[in-house]
């Protein structure tokens, strides 16, 4: 039996509730001494972190700094060395494309040729405005290509999402894009047999386009790239038998519930805006997976004091979910971005569940922080596993074998 | 190379002697600050805990609560999602049935059926007086069935184990039991080609049994459930090269040492009777496995004073064991059984391990507790490792490659 299998046979509906708070990029390195998590003043989160049990999680295995897509796939239950999430549908689900079962993405660019010449990949970066007029004038001339239907969406700049919807399509193909200047207009290849439609497919469009933008420069042809194929995810209503929803600002992270099955909540932008789409929706859902993006962003900037006052915000309102009194809570990152290093990391997150039936932290762990973490009772462990423990704490688990 | 490959490979035989002691569902969770392992006065344990090596072991994975079976198994050092205890076996292991390598076994209800008509699935829950004066007359009537060896055993009120002895068994066959009363009898079907001569044999049997039982009412047929197969599990003999010895007073756990090849030893039924047994066998084996079960007992009873003085009797019977100078002790439990939750939990095992060459705990990790356990020098892991962690420390393990 596989793990998967073991979680499908064991986990129980009932309508216990549980809510995961990803801070996401949480985790920090410190500067003078302290991380950004540490140097913020968090009595709300101090004072539950007394009362829950604490860990460390790693979202891969050590050492392995993830990207978004596999780091929620990881906090959402599913292996993600298992489960990839290709290049072309992750570009998808950040602009907000919707892609169901038997589509394709692959993220364009516009480009410059001359004389079929690649003389500019990104079409001297155009502006985002530009790129919609572009999409808009080829939405109405390029909807099908033989039997496939073919969909556009505007990107930042030069960037642009194909989609791809029909039969008998498939990944492994190789990119249309010659990856320098002074080469020829690249067309895709199949790498197999059942990918030679798919080719064909890609490079008629690639045609049809050049033909159509001849009056357009600087654009007047595309690269296309990491085409990719939505992944096959047993949803969490199968796995884990739960009836979950996600509240994210950022489109990549609706994408990225969506993939597992979960249902967008409407938001607006601010965290407290997310708490109250929490307190609206809360008797209708059993899982909540409440997204606040901020907190990586500002590492990622390099802004350790921003990034302290995201966390800061977030405590302040804490005691509105607290309220809610949810049967079990979960508050973590998805990875960390320390402000020094303005990017993910590797180093593992600080984790909290408070439920009912807990054992205490040694007596030295006693606040939300990275140091205090790792003396938790929950020592550290893979992201993989908050998902089931956030069952068994729910009492979603029913006994393995007699 | 799998894990058990790996094993098989390194593994050394010497005669350095190991004791593991398994106190049933040990790991507690706080009843006013303090769990069951914490309230007690267990001076021996704690001042071998403060010369031991401590850590926290899950039984399958992190969250999942496993019942004693596969609990068994994973700290035997098998893998629990890869070798499954069939229902019908594991009942044979609990009423102490011997089960062996060709052996099939089936729980089975006496019913009460009225024109074919399922009108008790109990049979009125008939006294196990009753139960066995039935049996008894049945084994003399029914023998055989075709090439099959039939053989049957009385459990409590209503329950009794068919067990099949024969060729060409398989488990791919349907329950018998309607599962509600007001519905004809239901025979048992093959779910493949290779198991339709199994149906047909426990549909005769069902068959036989009515027959000879039509003056017995209210037990005038049966159900059956739960066909296993005695699952194909190599010996710790060949795996670990290991001659191992198992000290139990319940069936189950007798049933489950022998499925991984260990001898079960003579003993009566207190903790100290299971000592004076070890100390009488102590020579003729390497490997012992101690089950003590009343912790686990008091704990499914919601009985936290009666379980602390359960590990207190163990404490005061230690000095014992340490006499006889094992080169490797553990101490630990399959699983918790939490008091205040009454059954088995996902909350992972207090974990001790005394041999020569070993490294100090964290100077805070001083008694022999689930929160002090968290602080050791092993940190949490899983149980599979145990018996390799006993293995090394024994100096049974040689080096792995060159």
């Amino acid at each position: 039996m596989n793990r998967e299998e073991l979680f499908e046979k064991i986990s129980i509906e009932n309508q216990n509730k549980m809510i995961m708070i990803i801070l996401d990029g949480l985790g920090g390195l410190p500067v003078k001494g302290k991380t950004e998590l540490e140097s913020a003043k968090t009595p709300n989160l101090d004072d539950l972190a007394s009362n829950s049990e604490l860990g460390l999680t790693h979202p891969i295995s050590i050492g392995v700094t993830p990207g978004s897509g596999p780091a929620h796939l990881s906090i959402f239950g599913y292996d993600p060395l298992k489960y990839t999430i290709g290049r072309g549908i992750l570009e998808a689900l950040g602009i907000g494309v919707k892609v169901g079962a038997k589509d394709f993405a692959i993220r364009g660019n516009f480009a410059t040729q001359k004389n079929n010449i690649i003389i500019d990949r990104r079409a001297g970066r155009i502006s985002t405005e530009k790129n919609r007029e572009i999409i808009s004038y080829l939405k109405k001339r390029i909807k099908k290509i033989d039997d496939i239907k073919i969909s556009l969406f505007s990107g930042e700049e030069h960037r642009f999402v194909l989609r791809l919807s029909g039969n008998d399509l498939s990944e492994n193909v190789t990119d249309a894009d010659p990856e320098e200047i002074g080469k020829p207009i690249l067309y895709s290849m199949a790498k197999s047999k059942e990918a030679e439609k798919t080719a064909k497919i890609l490079n008629k469009f690639i045609d049809r386009l050049t033909k159509e933008l001849k009056d357009f420069y600087p654009v007047n042809t595309c690269l296309l790239r990491g085409i990719a194929k939505y992944p096959d995810i047993p949803p969490m209503s199968k796995l884990f038998k739960l009836k979950p929803a996600a509240i994210a600002v950022y489109p990549m992270y609706k994408g990225l519930a969506q993939l597992v099955g979960m249902e967008i909540l409407e938001t607006q932008k601010s965290i407290k805006d997310e708490i109250n789409s929490l307190e609206k929706n809360y008797n209708n859902y059993n899982f909540f997976f409440i997204h606040v993006k901020k907190t990586d962003s500002y590492g990622e900037d390099g802004n350790f004091e921003k990034k302290v006052k995201v966390i800061e915000e977030f405590d302040s309102l804490l005691p509105r979910i607290l309220k809610l009194n949810p049967d079990t809570l979960v508050i973590t990152g998805d990875h960390s971005t320390p402000s020094i290093l303005k990017s993910h990391s590797w180093h593992p997150n600080p984790f909290l569940i408070k439920a009912k039936y807990q054992r205490k932290n040694s007596e030295t762990a006693t606040k939300f922080s990275e140091t205090s973490c790792a003396k938790g009772i929950l020592g550290q462990f893979n992201s993989t596993d908050i998902l089931p423990l956030m069952m068994a704490n729910s009492m979603k688990f029913r006994k393995y074998g007699a």
